[in-house]
């Protein structure tokens, strides 16, 4: 069979291809957004986990919007309005691309900050959508691009993550936030708000939601990957039913609906007692390891190599002097250190600038020090 | 957000949103394709499901592709040749999505039986083929009209389930399974085989793959939800690898990959020394409910309600004079009783004769016989 013409130009996930090397003994990585496996909440999960195999109705078929008592905690816990609904997804990336199938044709044009999160890129080039790409700041997107783009161009929906950018940890201001909300209904152009790593601020103070400023106009999407268990595979998407309505109907040929076993499990996680308590020892730990970080790169690396600080999430942004940063990365693995090389994060390739996406959650304070000795090296072989 | 022009068309599926009315208090429901959740192979499964919690590495991100110990014992036991792999979904249903969204433009022509599983009618609606439909006899489709339609049309794919077929319960003979795999190789149609219910046979021979005959030219698509369970949502899809590659790429944006823990779980049970005889349990058990469906129908039904005879599967078809099949239903469900109207299944609306798809594997033997009560005095109102 030949190809569909939609997946011609996709290329396959440089980070999911490169997981399996990534893991190989030896190799730290700073590559995935992988949380460290040692924090996960396995003993909170026990009792539920255990208690399964006394469940069956649990492992029957179920609703495609999800397992209903975790729909109606949702409910409550995010204090949806009675006009907005939620549905239950194999993952927030399948949420988003749910999304992309209900509203986006061929052609139709949607905004992402550039650089983007990878899995985006390629959903809505799956979609054949026509990416248009706003410059990012340090506190969120450029205004006067975004604005000028509204105005010009016919956009479907923006797609952003405000809080801890994938793959620059960038935190949207307050202003910007508001801001965009207002563009957003001036120029009825639909905001999607992905926040797997809100959760995860270990300084600052606590933003509103950019949705909440244009709460008709957005859909939410949520991921369990980083403060339950990526495994699981379990996200969630909010907002107004009209417009959940359609990705229930898409889910229904996707899959069906998701694993309702470990929709239960992720129920019992988020009502225990102790799930707040394993946020704060996830986001102690993760400030250390940023901190960490951050002090290695300052005494190992060139003065050349900069970073911007963050308040939470799982990435920094480390820009290069000039080199070939694909290059680097692949001498980076081998010298056992993965990371993932700017240009991947870009839609249109010649607007990269080099610079690395480095994780700070997956590996420990030592190893985190031994890699960047590791990519000193590297660095002092190709920028020149 | 205005809907994408691919889900315009698309009807929600019937029998998923009849689910909960369908387990209303006081309703029989041989509707759904659901087992019956007592017969859950959970004892078998019960000590992986408690070990879970000591797994962290289960809970991790984990390959696309799937959980590899489970991919290496999918390659052993079903003797991949080594051009072929494999991919593990969230249920079969993903399978089959994935499959369409890799080879399928819009506008592109396939073949399905008529009737046809409804599932598959949504994800080729979806991807916006042209369906062609062909005629299903007692023994599988009509060979004379599916050459007609290879030899005139540009045909992508054949899509089928010759094993107990989904709804009408028919297995195609050898001798049509053998001109079906010669037609697609002389045709050059990729034959996507989906077999969910081949391992619930009670009675005949077992007969080889349709796929055993073209294994160059088609996809095989197993699920696990009859013979596991249906709610952990894992189903498989095999072939050559250049045609699954493309169905890696599509799944990583679809939903990175599917739940690890429930892959570990099934990997488990599929070799649980008890599993065979799990499998031998539920046979004989759905094969004296089948009986008690066919004996109520003979007994309680008029002479003009006829049925096929079937050797193993969920489902039985019940042909039935003149009437407004949608209505009767409606009424059927009304009365306590929850069946699917033929006209689902169907993609050429004009062609719809009368019928009813009658599951025997969720409803116990009392119950059945009660559903027929129920159903007889609904046909006396509906069919005069």
């Amino acid at each position: 069979m030949k190809l569909a013409k939609s997946l011609q130009e996709i290329q396959p996930s440089y980070i999911r291809e490169i997981l399996s090397a990534a893991c190989a003994p030896g190799v730290i990585s700073l590559a995935g957004g992988l949380p460290d496996a040692k924090t996960f909440p396995l003993a909170l999960m026990a009792k539920s986990l255990i208690d399964l195999p006394n469940q069956p109705q649990l492992f029957q078929y179920g609703n495609t919007a999800g397992y209903t008592p975790l729909l109606e905690h949702f409910s409550n816990y995010y204090q949806l309005p009675a006009s907005h609904s939620s549905i239950i997804c194999t993952g927030s990336q399948q949420g988003l691309d749910l999304i992309a199938r209900s509203f986006i044709n061929p052609g139709d044009s949607i905004v992402m900050e550039a650089p983007s999160y990878l899995g985006a890129i390629q959903v809505f080039g799956l979609a054949q959508a026509n990416i248009e790409s706003i410059s990012q700041r340090a506190d969120g997107p450029d205004l006067e691009e975004l604005e000028s783009c509204f105005a010009t161009k016919d956009i479907t929906l923006f797609y952003a993550v405000p809080d801890f950018h994938n793959p620059t940890g960038v935190c949207w201001s307050i202003d910007v936030r508001k801001k965009v909300a207002q563009l957003c209904q001036q120029y009825n152009v639909a905001f999607i708000e992905d926040v797997p790593y809100r959760e995860l601020r270990f300084k600052g103070e606590f933003l509103p939601l950019v949705s909440s400023f244009c709460p008709e106009n957005s859909l939410v999407l949520r991921s369990f990957s980083k403060i339950a268990t990526p495994g699981i595979r379990l996200g969630l998407v909010t907002g107004r039913s009209d417009w959940i309505a359609p990705l229930n109907k898409v889910k229904q040929a996707a899959d069906l609906h998701s694993s309702i076993p470990m929709q239960a499990v992720l129920l019992n996680l988020l009502q225990h007692d102790g799930f707040e308590q394993h946020l704060e020892v996830l986001r102690g730990l993760y400030s250390e390891r940023y901190k960490a970080l951050l002090d290695n790169i300052a005494l190992k690396l060139p003065a050349s190599c900069e970073v911007n600080e963050v308040n939470g999430g799982m990435f920094i942004w480390l820009s290069l002097p000039d080199c070939d940063v694909n290059a680097l990365a692949q001498t980076a693995l081998e010298h056992g250190v993965a990371v993932v090389p700017s240009s991947v994060f870009y839609q249109e390739r010649e607007n990269v600038k080099p610079a690395l996406r480095l994780n700070f959650t997956n590996a420990n304070i030592d190893e985190l020090s031994e890699a960047i000795d590791r990519l000193a090296k590297v660095i002092e072989i190709h920028c020149k």
